[in-house]
């Protein structure tokens, strides 16, 4: 902890590098000698168009992008991407594959079926209340795209490997695990993640399109500002974007190369990290991981109380010592530490500390 | 001029009240007691519940609004706004007027146009290359809406009077001057406004709907994202909200109820401001206004140099004495000296000297 700061375990909005929250701080009045904040500056200057470029770029370099991806950035979160993939891709009779595994697969899939795409949930985890990834799917090879959901920041699972779709394009929703892990980006015809947990602050949509996925779009009866297109052809400002927010997501990915060292350096941690809970959590019986071992999420750590009764006692007792955000999603209850790459080792290790502290104290 | 601070004129993004700026850098890395940013809090949380009703209920105050009308925070700037309302209100056969007073009026009615929905332009400037606003208009009382554009950023119009629409509810784009006057809200279904000029950073757009103009809505076909109901059925949080927009937008209205008096207040000084320039233009054969005396912006004053070839060093003078942002949108060329409220009276004497200084050298 810096001065009065906590350890941050919110699932989102979440824990950004204090590294980049203080250049943002020192820099706010007078932006590279502009003269104005970073929100008083136009989207058409110069100054602006480095600050987006080089969020492009580190983007590029940290997922390893040659010129066949656009990166974007869009607005709306990752909850006006789940109609914008159908309505861009799915016009006419065309079809897709969902695989369900929580509450954010089944809205992205809802979004398609308000709009009467013909779409197909291909597998579901739903049987053992998602807390596992489907294996060996069998996908229909009309599918325009297979969805899944990177991570699932509710129930504490996450695709360590990504299925074989043979050759469809994956659409994912990586909201909750972007940039925690190098991607080989051939399986994927597009990515969305909002920045709130990994990359930024609310209010940002980082969008990753491949070119020839893009190309099989027909959108010529959208709105504009829902056209994938509108933004791959104007460098994502059609319209003013989100200023603040690329430029504070091209800090964190200039921390993420210069001080974490890249994704694998990134990953390499993040599973230090969720190691250092898990271990702890399996050599326990007075806490319960419940996501199964081998689906388990290096961002997002659930776990129960073996008396659930003393949950309320738990993350209050934590959020007075310090440690926040610990308060599982309401439409789940429990538990949930959530490590994105912010977090740091003191921070974990002043929650493992905690939660043996609140073992002994509890335990009957 | 504080510090190296410069006097900015852009158009959008716009300056900021000093004030404002100072307080959200004094307070990024320590929320209110927190211990955590304000791009760190969960929007579920207490705080972010207190930030968001606080910018709530100072609209309510500012723009004197009683219970009949909700008060939004959606992403996607008043661009996806565009088509967001002919979709929710123009479903079948019904149909709207639109006014076409300059660039953005155009895009508004091109958006619902994309949809196939059925509107028409029941008046037009465009025969004077926008530079005033139309008056006694016949609307067709049909319409389920008036859609106008209160203020027109590129051309310096503004409607200093609203229409008489004989009750048919007004929609109007405020982007460039919400809350930069009173208003009589009686007249109005739904005003919007991108943040990034009068009220706050880029990436939030402020919509006040009228209860029962909502009510009028048949939305069941539209994705969640892109219904007004979703939003104002959830406190505009049925996903997570651009927080640092809507929390920066929070300390505008407090310094604009707090500091500048509200919005009675406010309107005088944006007088004030503009009169100087525009008294000046009127007085000079140098300088050339571009719109009609009585439809002539408060927030934008557009000009021309009577030697258009002057115009580029005319800028790049100004720059260099810290005035910035002069340069007219690049689809019109020409000056643009953008005062929104944030612009203060030592700014408009700064440059009121610049012109008159750049005249004297450059009158022949």
């Amino acid at each position: 902890m810096t001065d009065n700061r906590i350890f941050n375990f919110n699932a989102g909005p979440a824990a950004l590098p204090l590294k980049v929250l203080e250049e943002v701080k020192a820099s706010f009045l007078d932006f590279e000698g502009t003269g104005m904040s970073i929100v008083e500056i136009s989207h058409r200057s110069a100054a602006f168009d480095t600050v987006i470029n080089d969020a492009v770029e580190r983007t590029r370099r940290l997922l390893k992008l040659d010129d066949s991806f656009h990166v974007l950035f869009l607005q709306g979160g990752a909850s006006l991407q789940f109609p914008m993939i159908p309505m861009n891709f799915l016009s006419g009779d065309r079809t897709a594959d969902y695989v369900n595994t929580g509450t954010w697969s089944t809205k992205a899939a809802k979004e398609a079926e308000i709009l009467g795409k013909k779409i197909r949930v291909a597998a579901s985890s739903e049987d053992k209340n998602f807390s596992y990834i489907p294996e060996n799917i069998r996908f229909n090879n009309e599918a325009e795209y297979v969805h899944i959901t990177s991570n699932n920041t509710i129930k504490g699972t996450q695709w360590r490997k990504f299925p074989d779709t043979g050759g469809i394009p994956i659409v994912a929703d990586m909201s909750s695990d972007i940039m925690s892990r190098p991607l080989d980006m051939e399986k994927f015809g597009l990515i969305y993640a909002g920045a709130q947990k990994n990359i930024g602050p609310s209010g940002v949509c980082m969008v990753i399109i491949k070119k020839d996925f893009l190309d099989r779009t027909k959108d010529e009866q959208l709105p504009s500002m829902l056209r994938y297109r509108t933004f791959a052809d104007k460098n994502s400002m059609y319209n003013t974007p989100p200023c603040f927010g690329v430029y504070t997501i091209g800090l964190v990915l200039k921390w993420l190369e210069e001080e974490m060292g890249g994704l694998e350096e990134m990953e390499r941690f993040n599973r230090e990290k969720a190691g250092l809970l898990y271990d702890f959590i399996d050599s326990s019986d007075f806490y319960l991981g419940t996501a199964e071992k081998d689906s388990r999420s290096l961002m997002n750590v659930t776990f129960r109380l073996c008396e659930e009764s003393l949950e309320g006692e738990f993350i209050k007792q934590a959020q007075e010592k310090g440690l926040g955000g610990l308060k599982g999603h309401r439409s789940v209850g429990g538990c949930r530490a959530s490590i994105y790459n912010a977090a740091t080792r003191e921070g974990v290790q002043a929650l493992l500390k905690f939660m043996e502290n609140f073992e002994k104290e509890n335990k009957t």
